[in-house]
């Protein structure tokens, strides 16, 4: 597997383009439209909150076939909170795609993000997408990946080439993030191609599980928006023989790379959390289960206590025993070794002395790693955060206004 | 029932004083010694973190019997994560204000606060509990609030007089709070006392529901301490016949003030949350279950989203219904009414047209009142949190340092 150029385009058969519909206030890409040259096989996951937006409950009903050819997407309007009339408005922005690309409306996924609880507003969002239709290019990824960002600061894509029984495949993602992300099912848009041929059980299992070490893994201020979700569409355009076996060789290669495409997507969106300046990646280590490995680890980077010393270079690690403490996993805390980068701030649940610049600098660095060994048993899981910064509180004190 | 002045030393019989032992920094009080001259009933609540103050561990021993007679407790170090010699420093505590008031040293009780993972002073410690017994005092209360400080910026200190079968009986109490504050068990240190006669049993009822609806409805930052404790002691010096029954009157009526001092103290720990300008109160009403609407609010109060927003005057709905809907409770999005103040901003889930600068208006009050009518049931909860500011990210990225 490499990586290479591109993002939702990378993959073969797949065209994109985001335009400026103005439903931000600045001039800035706001409507994005993917759309496969052959219908695709498609599977999602979706926001756990119990408030949904309408085009969670559109775009949930549309995929459920496991088919699909297009998505669009506005940025600065979540739809949500919006009533029947948000409801009509996710479909008609199904319907407009769908008249521009000469398919049906069922295979066109519709995903928002921006503020909760206003209308949006259609004609601008109307002219987007036909406008969006009309540019769509296999260069237009980027693009796109402009067109969904909300304050975020950097568009978020990737693509890799893997190859599979001699064929090339690829797989191309874009995502965004920002704000509202916490590890609880998909926390945020993330969009995936793939030019594999797959079949929609096993694509929808391999989405499934990859979510759960990628974005079910990252937080930057702990709460789970109502707009999440993360598509993937297969053309099969790369003419592999179809996957169809979860427990062979051709469908590890391609999850693994799917994973790697996840995480990496997922990463990007906690480096780039609301106001953050670095990313914290926590290793938990030798946890007695799968789900207490997780939880120490959630808990870790959803601590703003943690966050904000991260934020400040120092080396409070009682910070990071007590998160793992109220987590809810199960473990003796007189084992635990923690360690900041390459130096060891505690063993055995206790202090030991360290050198303070070292350890100052292991927090300065652009990825700052915290490994808490729990010494239970053997499991282990990673998730990432962002530090807590006075940005964060400035960009949601008036994010609205 | 009415409100007095004092804290701790307004029941009859508590006598208590703070000192400088320079276990802090600062040239500021980190001692504290609470004393009944009787020996008094004692009911505690402790931390449900896994990780456990050396403290905690000792006074959850020392208050089994349902007795106590002093409280010690420091400042400005946690003693949490020191190891065998953490609990024997714990221990030597409550030995040398037991061998200064003679008394049994399983009859003291020991708190810590403060940085986790370093060793405490006990030089400094130990001439600091001997100074504070020597200065026992009934007008020693409030400098007994002070000396257990460590980001707060005001003592915390509360006392009522209620007539319990026309014996005026009082309750007395003292908290600290400030950071690692969650609704999570007893999230802070309070401290209650009272002359009331009551027996053990009737005491530990009333203490846990009553923390159920105070300290466990607070919320600064998401994070629940290792030292976490409230404990009352009752020295029955009031002379009323002794509550035995908790169905009674008595018990109703002893309650009724139990809880008030509880809650007025929970709400003066939210207000001085690390950094905090405002007193957040959310009030959610007919939910279905009384799990729900605590459910509810604690999501609410615990959204940095809205604790953001909230510090900018921004009347974002949206996130308060989003927090509602990750929450875990179970309703009907489409039903839920919000209200910021006297101002309704939205109905039956969606938004409504409201004056924004009334909004603002609103969310410029000392205490920001956000109601959530769920239109479900017929239980509500109230709970409370603060704005998140720059202030907090300031306190937090250099707290060790």
């Amino acid at each position: 597997m490499k990586t290479i150029a591109g993002g939702v385009t990378a993959p073969l058969g797949f065209l994109a383009q985001g335009v400026m519909a103005e439903i931000k206030k600045k001039d800035k890409k706001d409507v994005a439209v993917v759309y496969s040259e052959c219908p695709a096989r498609a599977a999602g996951v979706f926001t756990t909150n119990l408030v949904q937006a309408a085009c969670v409950k559109y775009t949930k009903k549309a995929i459920a076939d496991g088919k699909a050819q297009a998505i669009v997407a506005n940025s600065g309007n979540a739809n949500a909170c919006t009533g029947p009339q948000g409801e009509k408005d996710a479909r008609l922005m199904a319907e407009t795609a769908a008249g521009m690309l000469k398919i049906e409306a069922e295979d066109v996924l519709v995903a928002s993000t921006g503020v909760i609880g206003v209308p949006l507003p259609m004609e601008r969002v109307i002219a987007g997408i036909m406008e969006a239709c009309r540019g769509l290019s296999p260069h237009g990824g980027y693009s796109a990946a402009e067109a969904i960002m909300t304050t975020d600061t950097t568009a978020k894509e990737i693509a890799v080439e893997l190859e599979i029984e001699g064929k090339p495949v690829r797989i191309g993602g874009m995502a965004k993030g920002s704000g509202m992300i916490h590890p609880n099912m998909a926390t945020m848009l993330a969009f995936i191609t793939t030019d594999a041929a797959i079949s929609v059980e096993c694509l929808r299992t391999a989405l499934k599980d990859s979510v759960d070490i990628s974005y079910n893994m990252i937080s930057v201020d702990g709460d789970t928006s109502t707009n999440d979700m993360v598509i993937v569409m297969a053309n099969g355009l790369a003419g592999n023989r179809e996957i169809t076996d979860e427990t062979g060789d051709a469908y590890r290669v391609f999850k693994e790379a799917l994973d790697y495409v996840n995480v990496e997507l997922a990463k990007m969106i906690a480096r780039d959390g609301e106001g953050a300046t670095r990313l914290i990646e926590v290793q938990v280590e030798r946890a007695s289960s799968r789900e207490d490995a997780r939880r120490v680890a959630r808990a870790i980077t959803a601590s703003n206590l943690i966050k904000a010393a991260v934020f400040g270079e120092d080396a409070n690690w009682g910070r990071i025993i007590c998160a793992a403490g109220y987590s809810g996993a199960v473990f003796d805390p007189d084992k635990v070794d923690i360690y900041l980068g390459e130096v060891q701030v505690a063993r055995d649940g206790m202090g030991l002395p360290f050198d303070e610049d070292k350890a100052r600098d292991e927090l300065r660095r652009e990825t700052v790693i915290i490994k808490v060994d729990l010494k239970q048993g053997q499991w282990s899981a990673k998730a990432w955060g962002c530090d807590l910064t006075h940005e964060y509180v400035d960009i949601n004190a008036s994010y609205r206004t």
